[in-house]
């Protein structure tokens, strides 16, 4: 991909990629997947004059998380890059990070006092309530502001799960990410102290470890929730941005604040508009479409869909979707891309491995490979099963963004 | 693939992975390969409902012998790794090897004298019969039974070939491989000292010359082999085993010495059983169920007949193996996979570098893409075309044996 760069031209050219979540499944009941089932009239005319393929998110039978997912589609090998844990989860309750910052995890636990040390007693606290959390994490952040250099940011995420930022007034290197959790993984032992490699680490776990013991003492007569453990110290990944590696202006589209984070992570603008449905997410796209060359659009709700294995409303979002293609289309794209970042079969209930299907509609095509645009008729497509960060090029390819390698 | 470890999760499966030696084949006489002739209403019943595809052993337009098509399909890279001559041809004839062994593959051969000098007169003793070689190697064995302190361990393959082992009491250094092979490669020329690079390849090297020298004395009145030329210096590779790779306890049930030992290289289970039929397989199989996770089940004949040209005896082994395929399913395999190590096509009567066709059979399957198990129907399949080596986390996936990557 080290050649990409140097064959880059700016064109006018419109590029619309837009992920549904998940999109890709098995057979359900009677034997047909959700895409299979649905009815898209739109979808299965477009197909017909587009180029048809499946993408493997990651690996070969490595099934990717939301982070992984996306970074592939993006165009970023996703076995080459590491986002870690606390970012990931601050991107997930919608915190914006910066390079200055370094993002934890917490779990509300319940621990006892045996000589002074405390004990865990149970590492999720009970699961307590997610407005419990909310009503702590708002006591905390009133409590603690600064630790040393230190502003601390607190967000409620589900249940017992929370994230803190530790921003600091300088850049913080990547050695931070040697900090251990001081979850011991186990009821009935002493949380562990933070340990890093590095000043800075050093420095980063000791204000982790008198946060830690402030949490403590202003949470000791809670019942449940009285300590806080921390996992996944990690920092912003210094990643080229989308613009530097594609030449795109790029937008992103996105009603869930786990996909803007990831949007921003690669240097996506993140539009802001009112409302969570997909004809919300097509009125954002209309507005915008003179400002960028490229719209991330993201539909989240195949995905919840498959995770509850919810196959009738896995089915009713694609025939949804199906009914906003034509106004995407009207806007005349140069490449539309439809695709999902990774499986999430109804009868796992979960993400998956398997191949997702793609579709690239763009006048430069074969086309007229398939019937439909579905798991199965994306097999007989022209672009075969190829690596997801193998996307990117594709479709700059497509809006002829890309000149000639070698005379 | 570094991340896959780590992915690793112990379950209660059971993944069975059939290997038809040679499988793949091109179209006979009538147009047909064998898998398209044979009549398997098993394997096209199971075909249906399983995913297909084909893998690439080694890469494209690469023809693998045994050894690197094992390895990948037993998910090590075989461009990554060497296996020696010597250990290849050891396994061969069904020595167990350690690591403090050297193994070399010897030929007789005929030389004659000038002044004091043997030169060589045939590299392989006129092909002597495997009987006049089993009565020499016989001779030679209680006459050298030690050379310095390495015991000497030998046995007759076919023909003019043998397997000489060094054992040492203690382990090897891989350095012995720089040692060079005493055979001229030319008649009329004087056999090569050995010489190796390190102190221990010194050492090696010497006890090969006093060796060859011995061989030399003992057998200096018979007509044609009256010389031994030494090849393919190697020691045991230090592979991870199967269990550290992919967390399976994993057997093998084989009737070749080969595939016994190939696979005792990557840390299987060898199961000995009586009988040397594909039943005689069936029923070790059962016989074992309980005791492992994974079984690897070598099916010789499909590739000793592509070996011949033997269309009709091909046509029937196959024939032979879908009328068992019952059997194995009725032990309720979480993951059953149908493939080849190569294709050994019949109007070649060579091993090839077609691909190979693969079926894997799970729940978690797309299915219905194609009619039969054959080449042909193969490449309509869900898995497409992909390397050997990426079989393995692909049945990891299938069993539920793998995490997540990333959040």
């Amino acid at each position: 991909m080290e050649i990409l760069k140097g064959l880059i031209k700016k064109t006018d050219a419109k590029i619309v990629l837009v992920v549904l979540d998940g999109l890709g499944d098995l057979p359900f009941k009677e034997g047909k997947t959700p895409l299979e089932a649905a009815r898209t009239p739109n979808l299965d005319s477009l197909a017909r004059k587009s180029a048809l393929g499946l993408h493997i998110p990651v690996d070969y039978g490595i099934t990717p998380g939301s982070g992984p997912g996306h970074l592939g589609i993006f165009g970023y090998d996703p076995l080459k890059i590491n986002i870690g844990r606390g970012v990931l989860e601050a991107l997930g309750v919608g915190l914006e990070l910066k390079e200055t910052d370094v993002a934890i995890r917490g779990n509300f636990a319940t621990v006892k006092y045996e000589n002074g040390s405390p004990v865990v007693v149970d590492r999720r606290a009970g699961r307590i309530p997610t407005e419990e959390n909310q009503r702590l994490i708002k006591y905390l952040f009133e409590n603690i502001s600064k630790i040393e250099d230190a502003e601390i940011i607190l967000k409620s995420g589900m249940e017992h799960r929370f994230v803190v930022v530790f921003r600091f007034p300088y850049k913080v290197p990547p050695e931070v990410e040697t900090i251990n959790d001081t979850d011991p993984q186990a009821v009935g032992k002493s949380p562990l102290k933070p340990v890093g490699k590095g000043e800075i680490a050093e420095k980063v776990s000791k204000i982790a470890e008198i946060f830690s013991q402030k949490v403590a003492e202003l949470l000791k007569n809670e019942p449940r929730a009285n300590y806080a453990l921390l996992r996944g110290f990690s920092v912003k990944p210094a990643l080229e941005t989308f613009e530097e590696k594609f030449g795109l202006r790029a937008c992103a589209i996105a009603t869930y604040p786990m996909y803007k984070g990831l949007a921003s992570l690669v240097g996506m603008k993140i539009i802001k508009f009112e409302g969570m449905g997909i004809k919300d997410e097509i009125e954002a796209l209309k507005k915008e479409w003179q400002n960028f060359d490229f719209f991330f659009l993201h539909i989240k709700k195949t995905d919840s869909a498959g995770e509850d294995g919810n196959f009738e409303m896995k089915t009713k979002v694609i025939e949804e979707f199906d009914s906003f293609l034509l106004e995407i289309l009207a806007l005349n794209p140069s490449v539309l891309c439809i695709t999902g970042d990774h499986s999430t079969p109804c009868i796992l209930k979960s993400h998956s491995w398997h191949p997702v299907p793609v579709l690239i509609h763009s006048p430069y095509v074969l086309g007229n490979t398939s019937e439909r645009f579905t798991e199965r008729e994306c097999l007989k497509g022209e672009l075969g099963i190829f690596y997801a960060y193998k996307l990117m090029p594709l479709l700059l390819a497509h809006a002829k963004n890309l000149k000639k390698y070698g005379a």
